[in-house]
């Protein structure tokens, strides 16, 4: 499809689903379309110097500014760390580019330097160059902040889904819904017996563990943001050209979690995760990794949730807890504008 | 100046000047602080696989984003492509950031990605990575746009302002306040009987022409953008630590914008200008670099407009046409905020 004349801009085309999908496809690719941007993925991989790396990009704007668990700058750094450990690069360097709303309180914008500083230091990055644009109050929401980062590939290492081979092993490192049930609760006042928190954490040290653990047998990573699990997986599947298998029950969702979805007529399976990675891996190697991720804190609840297959090319089934099976599909439409 | 508990980012935070330097010390330098952030020079300069590579990122605001000679889309390819280059570094791939206000034209996002394409074409960059947000209608005003660039920094090279000697020449590619006075005309309502457009265009082509009429003797360039000619100057002056005079008689204005500038009672030398580089050169070297600048079309107005002084550390002397000499100061305050 292509965009008509007088057709807007609407939340959607920011969800991370089909409709910001087409966006890119029918606006961006269609200008600036090259072999490396075509592949889509999460960072470009890039010759460089007689090297690879891995360069990505993304902008935050989350609203809330500050949340349980982390605030934008807490996310900034970890989007675009988590991007490049993803790609199977070790992440290096950052930028930070501030769009500051007049008016912002300096003390707040320390406080989220204050977490990208932290953040970083966590991931062993450096933020090496920045930015900053102030605007007129009304004219943006308080402060958006992008980060682009640079990571290293060592020779050799290629993940991809087109990888993926039939009766591979899909991981997850924990239970889904977190980052982006914390947001929607915050903007709707929900206050919960057991407090849910985001789950913003760099990936790069599990990244490294599962591909220490799996090596060659790791086919690809993905971090499950904005569209959530069921957004990444469909992304997978289209790649791949594979169709994915899904166990539902066994997806780690948090009681609370699946308690406010229930309540918000939401499904957790859309919501955005800010610290969690998908690994699909050889079946040869899936015990290994998952118990390297298990090793670490942030992998303690990793789990096997589902098998690539031979058939139902780019498509992801979910087989429900009542032994039923239904097409999982993409994000439709913008339930949760400003996630991230 | 350390800010205090209750303090609030003004418009002035964003100017380029002197409030943005007290911001970048007092809030990033001192929480992000390493020794490549510390420098401070345009693009960052890291040791990446065996080459230096130059990483620079620039988020975009100008308002409005459609104006005579470029759009916000120009102005994003060509900012971040003009901060690699004159670091010495050959452009290479960009990445691109949007955040997108609902209800912004696709028509509009069209022809701006359409600037983009072809000022990358122009550049010989490659769009390789990017990310597309929305915010609701009111939480950002149509369109705001991060790029980030990197570039490869031949080996051997070495641009700085510390390496500037007294007696070294300054040079600068033409008219000073082109793009500032546009934009602002723009907003102003201004009507000019020779229309003023904005310089924006990629510097990749004469930096290059600079480096290699002048070698080793080019001693560093910059882009005058936020802020202006002073501003930057100032800027050099600073990390030089070397006092620089300059000829006011020898600064290229047109004459459209010296009216304009009188009537709305602001200096040109303040205004941002987005396809002018100035280069400071030993003297040795200066008349040829000057030959290889005019003989490049968006070159051909460039002239000496002063040199480095061996006295007035970290100063700007202005020669007036009248022949008194003062001091040219950093700009203070925002005069003109979403310049760029």
């Amino acid at each position: 499809m292509k965009y008509e004349e007088d057709d807007l801009i609407i939340l959607g085309h920011g969800s991370g689903g089909a409709l910001t999908n087409q966006l890119i496809k029918d606006v961006f690719q269609d200008a600036f379309g090259n072999p490396i941007l075509d592949e889509l993925l999460d960072a470009a991989v890039l010759e460089v110097g007689g090297g690879r790396i891995a360069f990505t990009t993304d902008s935050f704007v989350v609203d809330p500014i500050f949340f349980p668990g982390g605030d934008i700058g807490t996310i900034a750094v970890c989007g675009t760390v988590n991007d490049l450990a993803v790609s199977g690069a070790e992440p290096l360097y950052l930028s930070s580019g501030f769009i500051i709303e007049e008016g912002l309180p300096i003390a707040d914008l320390r406080r989220i330097v204050q977490s990208m500083r932290e953040s970083a230091k966590d991931a062993g990055v450096h933020i090496v160059t920045g930015d900053t644009k102030v605007v007129d109050r009304g004219s943006a929401d308080k402060v958006f902040i992008n980060t682009a980062g640079i990571g290293v590939i060592p020779d050799g290492r290629l993940l991809s889904p087109r990888r993926m081979e039939p009766g591979d092993v899909v991981l997850i490192s924990g239970t889904m819904g977190d980052h982006g049930l914390t947001i929607l609760a915050q903007r709707e006042g929900l206050s919960f017996s057991t407090p849910v928190e985001s789950d913003c954490a760099p990936l790069n040290r599990i990244a490294k563990a599962i591909l220490e653990a799996g090596g060659d047998g790791v086919r690809c990573m993905r971090d499950p943001t904005r569209g959530g699990l069921a957004t990444t997986l469909n992304e997978l599947a289209v790649q791949s050209k594979r169709g994915i298998l899904i166990q539902e029950e066994e997806i780690p969702l948090r009681r609370e979690v699946v308690g406010a979805c229930e309540m918000l007529g939401i499904d957790p399976l859309y919501l955005a995760n800010e610290g969690k990675v998908i690994a699909v891996v050889a079946p040869s190697v899936a015990d290994s990794v998952l118990e390297a991720m298990r090793d670490l804190p942030e992998g303690k609840g990793s789990v096997k949730i589902g098998q690539v297959l031979g058939e139902e090319e780019g498509l992801v089934l979910l087989e429900t807890d009542l032994g039923a099976t239904r097409i999982l599909g993409m994000l439709e439409g913008e339930p949760l504008p400003r996630i991230c």
